[in-house]
């Protein structure tokens, strides 16, 4: 269980980078830390197969450190439990056979406490081999560590996004109840209002694309390689809840014109008639967020569509959606700064027309999520990370409100079904440059 | 939550019948009692749209009474809480909106402990109820009392079968941990060999069917009526595992011609190889049960066949079902006793060639699940208790070591679809006399 | 392709009783006689997996004859072609395997011209074996050839069955053109208004059921046996399309409390609002039916309803279905006269007053189809023709307008799932005796 | 009905390229003269949802002239039949209401006569309004009519295409002969053996992409783009048949971690093992063509692949597919020969080292199907064609032996789902330079 006093000290203060080890504690203790507002109840849900309960996610990030750094590395190199690797392999074809996903939330063993317990076996396995690791090893291990950490850092995401879905279907409404004294996802207090929509315009030119330099990146970030980019323009900030709420009333979820013949189709099978999470209510409109069902609130980004529906909005508002090359050209010089899981502000709030580029919600590209010229996916088992999964997603930029701020950077390619409207997804418009 | 040390007396000692209100303290008692095994991560567990997760169990039974008993005869009819007529009604069309069966186990909230807040509060409202009330009150009251009660013990008996269907998908093949001292599902010290089959044959007649006197019965069991009963032969004792395995080392599930058409094509659908819960173990069967997977023993009935099932073994053996005629008739000559749920004992034993006509499985006949002549359902909801699923389904007769013994009767029918496995079902043989 | 010209003789005048192979000629000329309205483009339809396609129909009856009769009996046992066993099996798992009948309609090859020449050849080799077979050699082949007779017009019938559902859901609503001179699906020119609804009282005691003497009957109506049938009554005459309507005006298809649990799913899974074939028109109803669309009748008998509606019908008319005994029982007593498929007048007409039991439309009765006590099928693959639906079907008794005349009698048991609505299927009333 | 005697001329000679109606003839009675081999009883098969029965081909293609030109710009713009919009719209939803398109193959009427009766009937018109046409009246005419052409030249491929699959799964195994004295499916007399593949290398560079000039193009190849594309190597013929074969021999159809993630779940529900229409034939390969079931040639080119097989197979061969970009640079400086349509050569035959980029197997590209930057839809209805489809299918480039040669050119781009099969798709190999 989840030591509810214990807030862990790196959430108030920055980590001490200079260890890995604390590193790692700090990340660790953020996934368990999100547990806190956790029923016991809570832990086994799975609300559709694309979802995973909060218990296997634990033991899912951890079976990761378990597999890629100690199984090699580590003095004992007996699994903790035969069975294991069995419920725990999330995707890696290569390590055997799996689970069937969307049955990760029949499992009612091992139970939420035999899961910490694991947590906590391999948190002493990992902090025995950091602490005595020679500086040649520790060369061969941290770049697994650290993608270790990255990893959980995404299932920190996921176990919030599937949590809010789960919850969201639930006719009592359940709340995450936060700590007190900690901003919700209620919004800010102080809010200017919607910023004028500007649009920033960009030539066109041979341009760099992908990571640079050494600092961490997943291997579909690279490598760094030039595109042609056509002129253009980029809308200063995102969709806000208003504007999306414009294209509602206009019948933008009735007019076929509008969508794309696979988001129509969408549309039709699954009775699409606002963004997920909205509920009418008399004549307007309430959300559903982590903190509860509240009123819409109209200056903040519009959230929780899929693709189809990003699409079919730019479409009606004379625009498109951004190619990730454009996104990316801009992001670079933009300072990560914004609305991040550790501000615990899990509800987008308003951009106040600082332009950011980051945090709040994901941001939908035109972009279909292929490999970069050269790519070449990493060796062994781990190849299966990105690389397998580069057909029929599309990309996304920039981080959400339940995306650590550590874990985000300008070159971050996140990619998901055009049809999944489960992730804080929104919308930021582009504009192709008068002929 | 159940409370852990203060077992039921009742389960030690016989009920005391004087008191309707000690019956209801004594049946309510037991299925918590029932709960006392179970880690709160087990009670969510839906493992398909069949089932429902033990913490559904414990609020519907509960519902029934503040639904059926006190809106109309306590003093506060307030619902407990808004929202549980929704969440906890399971068929009744008359009364209003219901959850989605095959979403119950997404509901986390309310939790196991708030569940369990309302069964005692319900509970202290029928105490209250029944302590205070007029002899013409009780009247009224009691059958209601009386229904709920049998309702409730037929949710005992599913609340193990459901969750022997969850344990049983599990790898980890979790073990339903019995209380110490108590004989668990693992079969009795002392068995005999098993029993030579003999039939006992019955001449053609005009016979009466159906519950006779005054005591507790389903309205589906009445009226009493006449039917003509063909000369027959009766198997004396249920068809053994090793028995069956003869069955499927014949080639059973291979051959078309031994089987329904519909039950061919379940079989094929499903890759039917043998009965549910039985595993191959090199050349031989292992069988999972609520104790966890164990060799299986030959003279032990065999259980967790489809009717399907039952129908093709029987055709095997030049045999046939017996009618529910058949077995009803011959059924009142014999006392209730066997292998029931307060038994503790819930692995079916062999019958050691008594005869025994009730307890250890389910006996699947040849009966489809029908009206009987002048049968009326019951007045307002209740009438949807039995009388709206007589179509698809077939008849099934004696009780099983999970029905609780003072629920069953010669004339108790209990009814499945032809496909369910899930149920603890086994198999009589009957035999047309020779022209 | 069928001799349009050619009209077979047996329908202007009976048939010749004296000759089997008279007999022969005439129910295959039939057949092709009922093809004469058809475009080439018709005879491959398949419109849902239960229909088949009209050259199937062609074909498999003449596999019928071929493999049952001409492969045991005939000088030269050669396939006509080594595929057919393949393409025109119906459901013989004991002749090997069978090409999936949902895909009957993707067999453009063998044409409809290949067809009838192998028909044709079937015929002539039929005719030359019956026309010298001997004495003893005819004691064996008759019985083949009746039955086989006997199941050409059961598919004599369902090609009609099956052309109105796809012509039915064809937007250009074809009709089935008969020829010029006969009368059509449009009614008879003089109708008597509809007789009042009598009931018929029948006392309680054992009769007797199922087919009697030595004529052609199927298996599954033997073997003659006793029956205890309690008092009941009987309407005098089928429900008519009036008398439904104020079933549907009255909220039948809105009102949960009237229908089979099973049945309410399927009316709303399917969203039944009234019979198939019906269509609203304005504030009147249209039918579609063999001759294409017209305005509904409210005299003529309703038809092409569900078990689960002819039941919530029956619940809401304070009625219920009758049991296959007290209808046979009734019918024993009537001769067989109607509205037959010989007569060309496919469209149900209203039974003036003369409580005819047998055409005009099928009579859901509520018996589930299952064994007769003692029953026996067939040896062999012909075992399956009737035993193996034993199973979720219910039985329908008196046969329909597109059923031949001398296909039908009183013990004569049809059979569909519940859930069918293509077969000319109505409804007859029965009541319990008051108490 | 075609007239199957008069085989139009323009197949034996050059079209006259200076009269439209010349070339509109042309077309149109290409068609007709591909159903010359059909009975009547072919014209009504759709062996699935993506295909479409002949009929409906024939019928679509002429309601594409009714709608986008005759009804504009004729003198009588009343329909031909008024419910041909509801049966024969394809797909576009400005248009109103359409047929489902899986239930294409259940409409017998209008029968296949009267298609061609319709399809004639338009053809005058389409002839009266382009004799009479003013100038300013053809520069509006003649870009639809010339759209409807290479309409109807892409249904005159699926046609064959479709016709393929249907005849692909009839065991009977039908073949489309060919007019005698043609060469078919059988592949040409003199073939030299398989050319050794060599790679090509092009240095990296900004290049030209999208159609040129003022012939016809679809909006989908413009507008006219600059693209970086980085050094590659490209190979210089098609994948063989038995190179192919060796990646099945290795286990490329076992072997998880050489396909993407979805296409390896639709691998193992499809149960593929080789390209659509390979047979095993005892320890060899048959393959069913056009003109029915003969033995894999090694050095034809591999065809009927999926995108999934061809990325699994590039990914064995430690190369890739290439992108659209490369393959189109490389295309614009070949002339456009080979295998096509008119040839009736149907079957693709090897490719001798020429080095050929046109005909024979449509080629996939690691590109993503999406609009080129700047891209405009058509106005209206025709704004659909094309753009609506821009997500979830890949590019595929160069033509396929039933492609028309006319209909080809380097910026061509067909797409595809990814899991496509029926079409005749096959495989060229480029790489990435060595860093």
């Amino acid at each position: 269980m989840p030591e509810k006093t214990s807030v862990n000290a790196s959430l108030e203060a920055p980590c001490n980078w200079d260890g890995w080890l604390d590193r790692y504690r700090s990340v660790r203790g953020l996934t368990e830390h999100l547990c806190t507002p956790l029923e016991v109840d809570d832990y086994q849900l799975q609300s559709m197969a694309e979802c995973s309960p909060p218990k296997w996610h634990l033991a899912h990030t951890t079976w990761f450190f378990e597999t890629f750094v100690l199984a090699d590395h580590a003095k004992t190199r007996t699994p903790y439990h035969p069975a294991f690797a069995l419920l725990f392999n999330s995707y890696y074809e290569a390590l055997g056979e799996r689970w069937p996903r969307p049955r990760r939330g029949l499992l009612s063993r091992p139970t939420v406490a035999e899961i910490y317990t694991y947590r906590h076996a391999v948190d002493e396995q990992m902090a025995g081999l950091l602490e005595h690791a020679s500086e040649r090893l520790l060369e061969v291990v941290v770049p697994l560590l650290d993608l270790g950490l990255h990893h959980e850092q995404q299932h920190q995401e996921l176990l919030l996004t599937d949590l809010k879905h789960a919850f969201g279907l639930n006719p009592l409404r359940p709340s995450y109840r936060l700590p007190p004294g900690r901003a919700g996802e209620g919004g800010r207090a102080a809010r200017p209002g919607t910023a004028p929509l500007r649009w920033t315009e960009r030539p066109a030119g041979v341009r760099w694309l992908g990571h640079d330099g050494n600092a961490f990146a997943f291997d579909n970030e690279l490598p760094r390689h030039r595109v042609f980019v056509e002129g253009h323009q980029l809308a200063s900030r995102l969709t806000t809840a208003g504007e999306y709420r414009q294209f509602i009333d206009d019948g933008g979820y009735r007019r076929a014109d509008l969508w794309l013949s696979d988001g129509w189709a969408a549309r039709q099978a699954e009775g699409w008639e606002a963004p997920h999470y909205w509920h009418r209510d008399g004549g307007d409109w309430a959300v559903m967020t982590l903190d509860g069902l509240r009123p819409l609130d109209p200056i903040e980004p519009v959230c929780h569509v899929s693709y189809y529906e990003a699409d079919a909005y730019a479409r009606w508002a004379a625009a498109r959606l951004p190619a990730e090359a454009e996104w990316e050209v801009e992001a670079v010089n933009r300072g990560i700064a914004g609305n991040f899981l550790e501000n615990w502000a899990l509800h987008p709030a308003a951009d106040g027309g600082s332009g950011q580029f980051f945090g709040d919600v994901w941001e939908w590209t035109a972009s279909p999520y292929a490999a970069y010229p050269g790519y070449r996916p990493a060796a062994g088992a781990l190849g299966e990370y990105n690389a397998k999964f580069m057909c029929n997603q599309m990309v996304l930029r920039g981080g959400s409100c339940v995306t650590p701020q550590s874990h985000i950077r300008a070159s971050y390619r996140n990619f998901f079904p055009p049809s999944a409207r489960w992730q804080f997804s929104g919308i930021r418009l582009a504009r192709d440059l008068a002929a």
